[in-house]
């Protein structure tokens, strides 16, 4: 069952708004054993509409649109949707009553833009819309190669297609479809980069089954690896995925964080909150970033005591108490500094743990010994305190980044 | 100048990636008077691939891909473009030296995929790639009816693709092309949401001349107003729209902060520097995200002394010095506990300027008396401390984003 997705907007193609319908879209259908082959984003214009669904009809057994109806934008999308399936717009009473109760509801009179969004071309099944006033409209096309192409237009506004998908068009299509049985697992992993991953993993990657496909997920600081399998035996079909994660983590295990939505923040909470341990970070080059990604986690006050950010070494020397000769002797990214930094905190505010940082995250302040990259991470716990050094990139807001992600990781493997 | 964006990725086409390199790229373009006629987004296959690129050549004089490019993902895409271009994979020389150079930055050794990554496709330009291993590609084809359609393959990694576009492909695209003069000017805005800023707005909007546009783009706590003029004369239309600013400014004056790519951080870091005067944070609702914001600005150490992150009330008293007794008495969302945060890091930190936040970022820890959202920011400077109290929402990243961006311009207006 191939699916193709039209979203209709001029606000999408000047990258006013971002198309997140189409991502969210496929995600539900994927969920449910459909696979998405294309998104196509035009224009609020008969042509482009016109060829658009001319184009998808001949790629896809299922077409859905969102966009181009509502009660300012109607006129084109309708009458273009009449065109191609030689059809009339004709007034339809129920959808009538639902936009009258719908305003009764909010206390407003129906306007005459309104009345016309209960016409509807005929031939077309209305589908209920719980939020807004434009209907949806559920068309099946009779295919050159014998059987049907359906096609589903949906407003744009992101709520009301939702709630239309979830309650109307995926109950409908699985009414009408037998789809696969999907199952996705995403390994996190941190400390290693895409290219270096995949040479690690080739041997694994180049064995895997058919129906078990592998994808890289970058981003700054980590990298996720997702499997997707596809069957039709809901529980073989896990085993055998998970059998799959078990090889893979055999052969990367120090690099693997967690699983799917997780994050090292979440993670480090979770165990910090079982070990009934408080946490503490002293930043110099992440500059707050760390805290930002603690706190971002609710409820962390359970677990999180808080961050000096020591941006000069002022700070560092009277708040954090490091001594002023380790800033001469070392300079303020060294492995002495760092670690007194972490130290110093941890008696400071009585924490269990402390991450500390230091480093040059440019674009200003390297030199040939230390340049922009540069990067003293310490990890203060109850046994131990221990320092790391790296040398990232040229890039500030990357710089911070995966320091911070490290920082993170290098705690949760102390925590283990 | 018809534009077509196609974005290759299977992790588009199951949701898991939210397509923002479309919309940027479009917003780009736009910018620099070109016009973006469809998105499509397809999977990592040869045959899909080809296909994009034909029903694109229909249609587009300029056709940009991002994605199925990198280390791991070269396969199908290059020797895609190949058979479309009717040309063969190629070693050169210089796309080599510069993965060589980078890796070497970093201290380590180019793999074999790596190697393969400085093959490209006889016959096209490479571009330079900043900040990754993956060059861009830069083709041009003859089209059936005369003239060329040009072809520019970039790397799906959304900071690699921008840069690549901002530094390499649209000064190419504008050396070609004729393009109309266009004219931006965006307002930046704090402390009003986007249908109270229109009401305001309204007369003058609706009296704009044909050829300026006003787009709102809205986020989190900040309203940017861009104006877009479009016109032959390039005097002619600054003066024209400089003078719809002025008006502007007259309506919404006390919301506006700034214009452009002009931050509340950045604006506050130059006037601190010009006064030679020095900033702390005391934040505990913010968690760090204003020490986040303020240290993301290079040199900011030379006007920002640091933060404390203060997330539990032991640190507000032990470290910020605030009175056991103000916490018991009126909570540590009160106006006294902020105030307190604020004078007492002033003088611990020695610090000019002090920013201090107390609230309910959620989902937890609302009462009747103070629901989540309820926040205190208080102000201390070297004539005055003040407070304000403000009822945010109910999403704690939003509620953590409104009240630093606040807090920054209560800040700015009292530096001005």
């Amino acid at each position: 069952m191939i699916v193709e997705i039209i979203n209709i907007g001029d606000e999408l193609l000047i990258g006013q708004v971002i198309n997140t319908n189409a991502a969210w879209m496929a995600e539900q259908l994927n969920l449910n054993g459909f696979r998405v082959h294309q998104f196509t984003v035009i224009s609020d214009s008969r042509v482009h509409i016109l060829q658009a669904l001319a184009e998808a009809e001949a790629r896809a057994e299922i077409v859905l649109i969102s966009g181009g109806i509502g009660p300012t934008k109607d006129d084109i999308t309708k009458h273009t949707l009449c065109e191609f399936f030689n059809t009339r717009l004709v007034f339809n009473q129920e959808a009538y009553c639902d936009v009258e109760a719908m305003f009764a509801r909010r206390g407003y009179a129906v306007t005459e833009l309104n009345r016309q969004q209960a016409e509807l071309p005929e031939g077309c099944t209305g589908l209920p819309n719980a939020l807004g006033t434009a209907r949806g409209m559920w068309f099946e096309k009779d295919r050159q190669a014998g059987g049907k192409t359906i096609f589903v237009s949906m407003p744009g506004v992101p709520f009301e297609m939702k709630s239309m998908m979830t309650q109307q068009v995926i109950p409908r299509l699985k009414q009408l479809y037998h789809t696969p049985f999907i199952y996705h697992k995403t390994i996190l992993t941190q400390g290693i980069g895409e290219s270096f991953l995949a040479e690690q993993i080739a041997d694994w990657e180049n064995k895997l089954p058919e129906n078990i496909k592998l994808a890289y997920l970058p981003q700054p600081g980590i990298v996720r690896l997702r499997l997707t399998g596809m069957g039709n035996g809901e529980q073989i079909l896990h085993q055998q995925v998970d059998a799959e994660v078990i090889k893979l983590e055999s052969l990367i295990a120090e690099y693997i964080f967690g699983y799917d939505d997780e994050t090292l923040e979440a993670i480090i909470g979770k165990i910090l909150k079982e070990k009934n341990a408080m946490l503490a970070t002293a930043e110099s080059c992440t500059g707050g970033y760390l805290a930002h990604l603690i706190t971002g986690v609710p409820g962390s006050s359970a677990w999180y005591k808080g961050s000096v950010v020591a941006y000069s070494n002022e700070v560092k020397e009277k708040i954090l108490g490091v001594q002023s000769e380790s800033i001469l002797k070392f300079g303020a990214v060294s492995k002495q500094v760092v670690t007194e930094m972490a130290i110093s905190l941890q008696n400071r505010f009585k924490a269990d743990y402390v991450i500390a940082t230091s480093g040059i995250a440019g674009p200003d302040g390297g030199t040939p010994e230390k340049p922009v990259g540069t990067t003293w991470i310490a990890i203060a716990s109850p046994d131990e305190v221990f320092a790391m050094h790296y040398l990232f990139g040229d890039s500030r807001d990357r710089n911070i980044r995966r320091t911070a992600l490290q920082a993170l990781n290098l705690l949760r493997k102390k925590l283990m």
